[in-house]
């Protein structure tokens, strides 16, 4: 049985959902005045809605049509949800994350807390940074860097010319049998079943055409040529037929698109985009509580399918495509994505021993699932190793490409979760450390996306402890991404700020280190300088992201320590993912996320899984090589192994215990010279 | 090419129609007032609309919300949308069918009378006859009285128990490969492809049912047990899984639907009613013409899925049944109804050379044609053998069975059209002959179904010329159907009343014989004894009567010349279809309508096309024979056989002009004890 969460299975829905009718069960209700109506005022959009009484400020908010962004899904952990009561009785069940002064002025947690009588509740606008952000479609590695078919070049969908006879009453065969027989004699393509969509309007196409046309024929299944071939479509004529293809990864946080064309393989557009689901929680595990109701997984699905759909629209738009030319679509996601985009239960995935409803997908029509393709379109979403490793990591490892070579390779997908694979042609073993967003921004004070005012990289004055920073998009920071964490990180450690277990020291000459909600914190941007507000890092912040490099560490030692190695014997580390393009390498192995190996020995390679995705769905033989991967990759449960533990204890030093795990580092002067990954 | 109507496209949409926005084309706009807006009220409804000059009195019906049966879609030839101008300037386009004295009261027909400024426009009531009539669920043969399987009795969709064990942190596959691993450890049952709704929710049945589940797995296509299989659903538990399957049979005027338990081929339920479609034309022509725009192809696409789904949900009540519970259904229909049904281009089945859009069709799942069953449920449309040779000829001689015997045999399937099979286990030849529904009511002054009311049985006295009449229902006849057609067509014959070439004889003792508006008349029923209207058959009745009969016979003619064989040669006739049900054999032979063989040589057989769908849906091995059986058919295109206009001609007469044909008509006295057909 699933562990049920009853707060949020009392108090009803949230800011995110569909479901909201404002009436909270009685079993919330408070005693003194249960289940009578409240009437609750929202300032300063000035909405006044009634609800129960016992229900919670979300459902008012939702029964307002106001939305609140829910990154932790409503379990009242996040704290990112804050109101200011103005007036009336409330109840607080949890008060996480708020401050004295806050809860001083009212405030108060939507997701928990109840109204018990009349309330006026100001609501504070949305955070810019939980908006939906469409990126500036950045160029990733041109399509010629990426690795070449190495099989049959028989692309998954054909356009094939076809010169019928007419019929006449001697020769009356169904116009299906026609084609089917003209594709037989002319290409010698037995077997060809119709789709009802190209048989709709067949008769009128080959009259149209008269008689001559173009048959679009999906050949086999996108791995077996063998496999039944499906007729998509019948077109007049011998015109130029559009047999696009659509490469998508779902990640938690950004959803990419690659459109390809199936005949030259040539990669024509790419886009990518906010998942929509964020507002409905940050990581999966609050997405997948987000999503326990049924009518909020169909919410979710909804959400994903929308993102993409903008993405293929504006694609489509772009290259003055329609819907009908894309004829396939490949989909990698984390096994939660997938399972949200295709609509399944994903409860279990969070709960011990850990169990996804699949690996494996059929294939399913676009129609089926409303993506804007052709509607026959099948959508095959690449299989999964387990339920913290999905079809972004089987993609991302078939781009990578050291399933068939010989080094002993590492590669990392740190995005919203770090997973990673250790192996080489002859053994593969992977593993999720569940390092969390914190470099992503979450749990982070000041900490947000790799977007304009984000501080990407930070320098210490090691006399004076000034910084100087570099944001992106040249404008006044906002706050601090992941690779402006991890070289503030490691300046704070180099310049003597922090101590190797990441606490402050409150020098005397570092006027920049001062005392805050959370204990003492460094100011990297003042507010006048800064968007209007200070930009910090706290030592609460720092220890967030000491547990997500030292979880990290760990699972890379722990796969090693599983074939008998240690971590300096890796022979190379190929880093996807969107986080992975700005990281500074010395700056990462300074602070112990990336084990001690000569810089030569890294590199970057992009978004692995929508370029993964894109070979499998431009060459059959890597869609082959993917299934071949999945099935051979040894999944190692973290939370099953002690010694996971050991090292992430370990590993919550800066850089780490041992020392001798990090020579480069404690040989290493602070003022060193920097060096970037090769290829950024 | 197709052929268009040029009155109908520029008319627009009629009342039939979804389409109807009440503004016609300029092309179709007069030239005084184009384009202005003309107001049209309706009586004795009291609606007003506002329809541009040129508009049709449909396009304004349906703009007004209201609804004009159309039996010949629309094309001014049934003469059944008649209305009353009362008011207001209008042209006529055509005018047939309509009397002088209607005319002269405002009669027009609204399909082909467009407005010309303000009007004023009585609406008689819908006629009873074409209002959606139920029928009353009668009793087909006992399913004890079906063939029984011949092959494996492996049935198409089985509920299979399973016992898993439970997952843990050392065992913790994913829960698709947990049920695929026990289908195969517990029932040797490899590679089951999940549908997309079975594993949904296939996390929590596995949990509720505390790892003992019971799948629900389609075995094959159905013809075929090698097949890939596909899991349709997980139930917790071991309860008794309801693996039920339905037959349907869309015939041109009823829809018949079969509910079976596919575990024990026990048929559970049965149920009929008039094709929705029936509004829109009578006749596969008509529908065919009205369906030659998108939307109302998708109109008479949802009209069919709606009478279905009506008697789905009918047989689901009263067997205490859902959706859910009908995991499978084979569909038999003639070939525009099978293409109507999936959404198809049908204009090509009516234009030489007459040609489907397809003879075989792929099964899709019942969620995409919106058909009230388990989801993921196959909807498999049995094989067509060409234009006007459909599933339900398939379907039919697989249920008569003759394709596997030695007896040269002729199989008729009388409905709607009129199709027929000759042959026996080693050949087989098929034919329509375009009979038109004369005998379902068509063209017939006094024609209606075989409902309440309708005459079935007419006897006249050879010295009063005085008819008795029996009426179904025993109620005050209000018409006559198809077998009283036969019946009276027979005694006028046998009492003089007409002559062997139908033409009526004014005795001067039969005051029944009246001139009437279409020359002669014979009086079966007068107004008193009647519903208030004489009920009565015209010389024009009978030609048309004679021209149905005529291409019946003639069609059995060409088949049996085709192989050398006289028609006399025939050793069996078998019956099929709604209309066989009440022929008196010896009457239908008096008429020339069958061919003069000793009554024994007559068998009626029942609703062949769903019984046939129904053996397919329930026996593998009759499944594949269809597909065997509809390969190996012959087709003969009758509007390309010189022969079969000779044969027709000859046949015009009662019963033939070559009475040799017909010894036992000749011999026979006027009131010879008549004998029924065996079984009825």
């Amino acid at each position: 049985m699933p562990e049920e969460d009853p707060v949020r299975d009392a108090g009803g829905p949230d800011g995110c959902g569909r479901d909201g009718r404002g009436a909270a069960s009685s079993e919330a209700a408070p005693p003194g005045r249960s289940g009578a109506d409240c009437q609750v005022r929202f300032l300063p959009v000035e909405q006044t809605v009634q609800v129960a009484a016992g229900a919670t400020i979300e459902d008012a908010l939702v029964a307002a049509g106001l939305r609140m962004p829910l990154p932790c899904g409503g379990q009242g952990r996040c704290g990112r949800c804050v109101v200011e009561v103005r007036a009336g009785e409330v109840r607080r069940r949890s008060v996480v994350r708020l401050t004295e002064e806050e809860l001083a002025r009212g405030c108060a947690l939507a997701c928990q807390t109840a109204i018990e009588g009349d309330a006026v509740v100001w609501v504070p606008p949305v955070e810019e940074r939980f908006e939906r952000f469409e990126r500036g479609d950045r160029a990733e590695k041109a399509a010629s860097e990426l690795p070449v078919c190495p099989g049959t070049a028989v692309p998954w969908v054909v356009a094939l010319p076809l010169d019928l006879p007419a019929p006449s009453l001697s020769d009356n065969m169904a116009d299906l049998e026609r084609v089917q027989t003209g594709l037989a004699r002319q290409h010698g393509m037995q077997d060809v079943i119709p789709t009802l969509t190209a048989l709709a309007d067949l008769p009128q196409s080959l009259r149209d055409g008269e008689w001559q046309v173009t048959a679009v024929v999906e050949q086999g299944n996108g791995v077996d040529l063998e496999a039944p071939r499906r007729l998509l479509a019948v077109v007049p004529g011998a015109p130029p037929v559009r047999t696009w293809g659509a490469a998508i990864d779902i990640g938690t946080t950004t959803v990419a698109v690659y459109l390809g064309d199936l005949a030259t393989s040539r990669l024509i557009d790419q886009a990518s985009a906010y998942n929509g689901q964020i507002a409905c929680g940050e990581d999966v595990i609050s997405r997948i509580m987000y999503g326990r109701r049924p009518e909020r997984r169909l919410e979710l699905q909804e959400r994903v399918v929308q993102t993409i759909n903008g993405l293929l629209d504006r694609l489509l738009e772009r290259q003055g495509g329609a819907p009908d030319d894309v004829k396939v679509s490949v989909v990698a996601g984390n096994t939660t994505m997938t399972h949200l985009f295709l609509g399944l239960q994903a409860d279990f995935i969070r709960l011990e021993p850990y169990v996804p409803a699949a690996a494996w997908f059929s294939p399913q029509p676009a129609a089926r699932l409303g993506l804007h393709l052709h509607p026959e379109a099948l959508v095959d979403c690449l299989p999964a190793v387990g339920a913290y490793v999905g079809g972004d990591i089987t993609a991302g490892v078939l781009r990578a490409g050291f399933h068939q070579e010989d080094p002993v390779t590492l590669f990392l997908d740190v995005g919203t979760n770090g997973e990673m694979v250790l192996g080489n042609s002859e053994w593969l073993l992977t593993c999720a450390c569940s390092a969390g967003p914190a470099f992503e921004g979450a749990g982070v004070a000041s900490g947000m996306r790799a977007v304009d005012g984000a501080i990407e990289e930070v320098w210490i004055d090691p006399h004076t402890f000034e910084p100087t920073v570099s944001t992106l998009g040249d404008v006044a920071a906002r706050g601090i991404c992941g690779s402006g964490m991890i070289s503030l990180l490691s300046e704070l450690r180099a310049t003597g700020l922090i101590d190797k277990s990441g606490r402050m020291v409150a020098h005397d000459r570092a006027d920049r280190v001062r005392a805050g909600d959370a204990g003492l914190e460094y100011v990297v941007a003042r507010a006048e300088d800064a968007d209007g507000r200070d930009v910090v890092l706290t030592e609460t912040d720092i220890q967030n992201l000491l547990r997500a490099k030292a979880a990290i560490y760990a699972g890379a030692a722990v796969l090693c320590d599983s074939v008998g190695l240690a971590v300096t014997d890796v022979e190379r580390v190929l880093i996807g993912g969107a986080f992975g393009r700005h990281i500074d390498v010395q700056k990462a192995i300074a602070i112990g996320l990336l084990p001690d190996l000569p810089w030569e020995a890294f590199s970057y390679l992009g978004n692995t899984s929508v370029q993964g995705a894109y070979l499998a769905l431009t060459c059959r033989e890597y869609r082959r090589q993917i299934d071949e991967l999945a099935a051979k990759m040894t999944y190692l449960e973290l939370s099953a192994d002690n010694r996971f533990m050991d090292e992430f204890t370990s590993a919550l030093f800066i850089p780490h215990t041992d020392l001798s795990l990090f020579p480069s580092v404690s040989a290493s002067p602070p003022d060193a010279p920097k060096e970037g990954v090769d290829g950024l």
